[in-house]
């Protein structure tokens, strides 16, 4: 089997992270995920890791954080904390991908990838009745209007991958495999990724 | 292996007919693709086939056939060639998966048969590099911009895709998987596809 590095996008409760996660440790791979804020934190010295924290997965936003303001700083000058991290994440994702085999969860790492021949680019979506089920257990989520906090946590991820790509957040052209995980179940959506990454990889 | 009807949506250039082709064969299923108009111009007597063929797979045009005009007819009374092959397509479409195990390449019959839990939706999309070098081979290309004539047919298919259904052609989840064509090879897809269709038919 060829060096294989797979990543992951997935709207919110489609149990794309869970899929991820459980990948990983079949394949005996490290899964980066919300983790590589340390990894950006110790790269980006002169902003604070709660502001980081709040910039993660989000677009670009004058108003979190004026770096050049704040925290004057020649190596910033003038980026936001969004564009800041972003940057830091794909030098980070590009550093890991060159010397390991690993999944990654979000960030656009498909996209930061995309010179690259080994990677498998996987997209995880499901049916809104089952990411409710799952989305009741997070913090982002107003258990008032599910259905809605749903919309607007994928709303902000297409918004922050669009921002930092050329590309539609959930088209299937981006990607080497779309799967509804309602179809064919957590166990059944790794399984089937598994199996893809080792036909890719011959 | 309970009943398992399959759908195939597909980018112009990406051998989506010839993976819905090969897999019906390896399956034992009959295909319905383009000849689905012979069906329906038995449906639809007062319309020449002449008509239908051009108003294949194309969305509401009031220009093509103005039926209440040319072919006065009570049933068809203002709708145009589009509409009543659409409408007939999807009663042909429905009659079909109601009786067989089988196959449908495009007409939009993954949101015909939205409400089956039998039927495994699938969409097709390849590299451009492959799509052109295939669609070289097609009638509906003009040799001196292939990649022009590959986007017009794609956008056509999605006019007509989002004209008679709710949703975005080429959206990853309106399917049960998307898979590029390009990563997998034609054989390779196929294999894949028909391992799913007897992985949600368990």
């Amino acid at each position: 089997m060829k060096k294989t590095i797979i990543t992951i996008s997935r709207e919110f409760g489609s149990g794309g992270h869970e899929i991820g996660r459980i990948l990983a440790k079949k394949l005996g791979l490290e899964l980066y995920d919300r983790d590589l804020i340390d990894k950006a934190a110790e790269k980006i010295v002169a902003m604070p890791k709660e502001v980081l924290k709040k910039a993660d997965e989000k677009k670009h936003n004058p108003w979190l954080h004026q770096v050049w303001y704040d925290v004057p700083n020649q190596e910033l000058n003038g980026m936001t904390a969004n564009d800041t991290l972003h940057q830091a994440y794909s030098s980070i994702i590009r550093e890991l991908a060159g010397k390991e085999n690993c999944v990654f969860v979000g960030r656009c790492a498909d996209y930061v990838l995309r010179d690259r021949s080994d990677v498998l680019n996987v997209y995880i979506h499901a049916d809104m009745e089952d990411r409710k089920e799952r989305a009741v257990h997070s913090y982002e989520v107003d258990e008032r209007d599910i259905e809605g906090s749903i919309k607007k946590i994928d709303k902000r991820r297409a918004n922050y991958y669009e921002y930092y790509t050329d590309r539609k957040w959930g088209r299937a052209e981006n990607y080497d495999i779309s799967i509804n995980s309602s179809t064919f179940g957590i166990d059944g959506t790794v399984e089937i990724i598994k199996m893809l990454a080792q036909k890719k990889a011959l």
